[in-house]
């Protein structure tokens, strides 16, 4: 089962929280690989059976950047896919939820199946996707704090596509 | 394969909204009910592999009573099924897709599988779900203009539980 | 110049926050009060020339109580006041600013000129409104960390409003 | 008063929903120029006490290219100025709602003002922001079905910009 986290970093924050992800899906028995918008693996990402995609929060908007890169995205196969999305944010109040409804939004108009697992996995509640604050702001977050988010999401999301595409 | 469209109805054109949604899932092959939020088969819902939620739109949001009943879908088991969304509007502005939008939202946070079918099926696209408008405001339109694209999406809906699913 | 902040608070931390944006539209010198969706003063609000609304989360969502009663706010003359919106969450991806945006979405429906002062004012940023993180999950989080950002939101509102319709 | 009317086109749909905005916006007695994202006077904006932005929607998504223009609109001098928004789509659940939705999200991030006039003038009510279907996908519409939306949603914009800031 191959799996893939598909991120744009502009801080180097965001990839940590892909490499978090990652090893959550690693944990769950997935393979997980890791790209950034610019060193895709085309043959990977269509081999994938689930991909999540997420950026950081600028203007409580998704980055230029990872918005330019979906306008392609489709061509990769990604219809049919299990689809996620994160998001990190200098605010506590700074667009994440935003950036990640509307990630998930172009999954959907990709044909995707978009999962979070939501709350029905218990504690830690995940609602539409894990979201971490960077400490350079709120000194009393740091992205650290928000580590077992990211990877309880990325073993979820793991489990799930297993669930489904592994019979 | 039982598959099931939840709707809150005010005017009757969401209810015959719902109807072209099932007709379109038992064109699939599918079982397909449709239950206004009085009178939920809660047992139906339990065996449901998929369910479409979809109420009109009262200034751009989900009507009261259907955010009060979603309050509590979560212990109809709704974890894990296919979901989908749906809405009626008295204008194209209306806010349909933000009602759409705000459904699955919830549907995310209650751990299901959000699906349209987006664009990957061709003509006609469907992008995070299907609105019609109702003809007593815009006169050029009338909900019957719409009926097609309720019994596509519909089709695709089952379609993919089906084959998510019936392995 | 009356200003208000109406919310609702079921464990008692949105009214906390409704109160810490009252102190800071008083730091600006207008008129403030709080009013829980129970025990509004319709007159007061009729003549307030600004109104700030929020609620808590629930599954990334308003409350019903507060999706109800904004089907009826359009009534109290909201048309052309300022509006704004907060939320308080338990987790910091529980959907605030979706929250927020939902908020905003039914106030520009009623006619309503939406303001957060956003990056504007420098620092602390404000996005599209101020949220807190409730201390009974996030560990590290606690409502007192926030009650600079609904404070200085308060701030912000009521020198806009002063700007606006004092002149 | 000097008011803008800011777009992406790429059919010329826009373009045209982008005149009729401004049509209205002269018809309440202001100045009104349109600008495409290549030839934005910058002095005019810096005057103007109001811009209106909009752009079609691709994916239910603001097109990539009035992404990276937002991204540098702050330094235009937008905040305190009133904002709204628009939209063109190919099909009525094309995602206009969600375009205007998220260019009014990264305009209150500017701080600016967020007007539509909602319902609050009567027929035909805006709801978040006018919509225009144009006519090569649905064949019961056609753009110039919406151009009254757009002449009366630019009239009562300039109207409340004028109300504000010209007293």
């Amino acid at each position: 089962m191959k799996l893939a986290v598909i991120y744009d970093s502009v801080t180097g924050n965001t990839k940590k929280a892909a490499e978090w992800i990652a090893e959550g899906m690693e944990g769950a028995g997935a393979e997980a690989k890791i790209f950034s918008l610019e060193e895709i693996d085309k043959e990977y990402i269509s081999e994938a059976k689930g991909v999540v995609i997420g950026c950081p929060s600028y203007a409580a908007s998704m980055t230029p950047k990872m918005r330019e890169w979906l306008m392609g995205a489709g061509k990769l196969g990604m219809a049919g896919k299990l689809g996620g999305a994160f998001s990190t944010v200098q605010y506590t109040h700074g667009g994440g939820e935003l950036v990640i409804q509307s990630i998930l939004t172009i999954e959907m108009c990709m044909g995707m199946l978009c999962y979070s697992g939501g709350s029905s996995k218990g504690a830690p509640v995940i609602h539409i996707g894990p979201i971490g604050v960077n400490d350079n702001v709120e000194k009393h977050n740091g992205l650290e704090h928000y580590m077992d988010y990211f990877k309880v999401f990325g073993k979820r999301f793991a489990e799930k596509a297993i669930e489904l595409f592994e019979r």
